[in-house]
């Protein structure tokens, strides 16, 4: 049942935001607007792309609230991560009030934490609501790192059902999966997040896919997704291959700043990231202009599709 | 004026807090009263062993108004840093208006920032209130590392007058400080943390010592810092070395965990670090025991002094 929450693609949206925190709720309605009528298989809210940390307690709620009314039967995932454990606990059970299906746990960090301490603060989260969790391991923000011998601890908790982890290039990901496999119950789901290994991460057998360029492109992420999971490698691959265009700019700018100006330049959310992170401006706006244009993504009707 | 501010023994106290994250005021008032007593240079709050970032805006500005109040006239240097600008403009206008002299401000990090993104965040807070500021380079603990050429920038803004950075090795640190000053004026103070480098790095200039174990071993620390800053320096050395013992804990526990079971151990204040973080157990709190025992730091005096 939870296992089968988290499987395929999880669309991550920006959550666009004044310069005071608050939500712009018209913009974030646009945004998870096409991600239903694509029907993405879930919406990851306030992923590290939604700028979670960067958000109050009440805006993040509120924020669940709006994704959960506009889903329907999509499930809504929702980053609960906090530099506290008191602040995390709340967070989660906020979340699953609002309605949320399962919690993205990150350890965000100041002081470098500890094996132990990551544990007893996924355990005091766990037991503080029904919400499933999903370990949300992204070094590069957090700046821990899960060994998969902690993976396999952590998934001997009833509630943690999930990893998200950053998905090693085509020719490492087929060990990594398996050695984080070896370690989990059978229905335990082993995810990946990072564009542009995903294709390859979801033909050796991922079962997500956390995807940055799904939360503003859903059609073309899921038949990226839909081709894999069907064992069509060489449908994936090519479907793949149209985004690489795309990929080449995450790499360049990072994927959140360039979701950010692909958004205001589809005329779906002009807001620019929260300070101190600063929006892309002048030649590298024009790079992420050029790369949806060379990927076919310049097209703002609700679903991302080429309008007919 | 600003830079005198800047000079010396800089100390900085854990700042004890219950679960809910409410300063325990006994406490940081037991700890604060030694460094007073001792009479520090400036004294160091909220840094990232007075766990800043895991406290509200309240709880820190509460700590600092009590901290000025104790202090006479010792300046009291407070952390003002935070994920957001506008959170961070809104703690130095705090700091500045509780009578904080100098704001210690650290550019954290969720999303990895850039050098153009720090420097806009600087000028925002720097033109927010008239609180000079240090800048905070911990990479440790906000994933950021500021170049010579970054901070030769930011000293250029008026309110920017010090670097608090960490202290490379003896073989290193003479190189490493002429190149900082080659890029910063005359007046701008260059200073280190990291405490087992610091007597070789005072020896070799650096203006002041930012120091974890200043905060709750005042005396030992000062007689390290005046020997250095007055060349006497076989005597600074054999103060230091008195001093190893306790270098060997922090590097093997992290100072931050260290001081916290050192404050206990000594009576002064018993409150566990915020969790996530945990409190050091069984045998590394032997070992900190060990450690002060083996350091002649086992007095609980005002002072930190052994007993008349």
């Amino acid at each position: 049942m939870t296992a089968m929450l988290l499987q395929g693609l999880s669309a991550f949206p920006i959550t666009p935001a004044d310069a005071e925190g608050r939500v712009d709720q018209a913009g974030l309605g646009r945004l998870l607007q096409r991600l239903v009528t694509a029907r993405v298989d879930s919406i990851g809210l306030l992923g590290s792309t939604g700028s979670y940390p960067y958000l109050s307690r009440a805006e993040r709620r509120g924020a669940i609230e709006q994704a959960v009314a506009l889903a329907g039967d999509i499930p809504v995932l929702a980053g609960i991560g906090a530099l506290r454990t008191d602040e995390a606990v709340a967070l989660a059970r906020d979340a699953f009030a609002a309605g949320a299906r399962a919690g993205l746990l990150a350890p965000v960090s100041y002081t470098p934490l500890l094996d132990d301490e990551v544990f007893s603060h996924f355990q005091a989260v766990a037991a503080a609501s029904d919400l499933p969790l999903v370990i949300y391991d992204n070094p590069g923000t957090t700046h821990f790192s899960f060994s998969p011998a902690l993976v396999g601890r952590l998934s001997q908790l009833p509630k943690v059902v999930a990893v998200k982890g950053l998905a090693p290039a085509a020719d490492a990901v087929a060990a990594h999966l398996a050695t984080l496999k070896a370690g989990v119950p059978d229905d335990f789901s082993v995810g990946v997040s990072g564009d542009w290994n995903a294709a390859e991460a979801l033909l050796a057998g991922a079962a997500a896919w956390y995807s940055v360029a799904g939360g503003l492109f859903p059609e073309p992420c899921l038949a990226i997704t839909r081709a894999a999971k069907e064992g069509r490698a060489a449908e994936a691959r090519q479907a793949d291959d149209r985004l690489q265009p795309l990929w080449a700019v995450f790499r360049r700018h990072t994927s959140l700043r360039c979701v950010y100006a692909a958004a205001d330049i589809l005329g779906l959310a002009d807001k620019a990231p929260p300070r101190p992170i600063l929006p892309l401006q002048g030649e590298a706006r024009k790079d992420v202009a050029a790369a949806l244009q060379a990927a076919g993504l310049s097209y703002a009707t609700a679903s991302g599709c080429r309008p007919g």
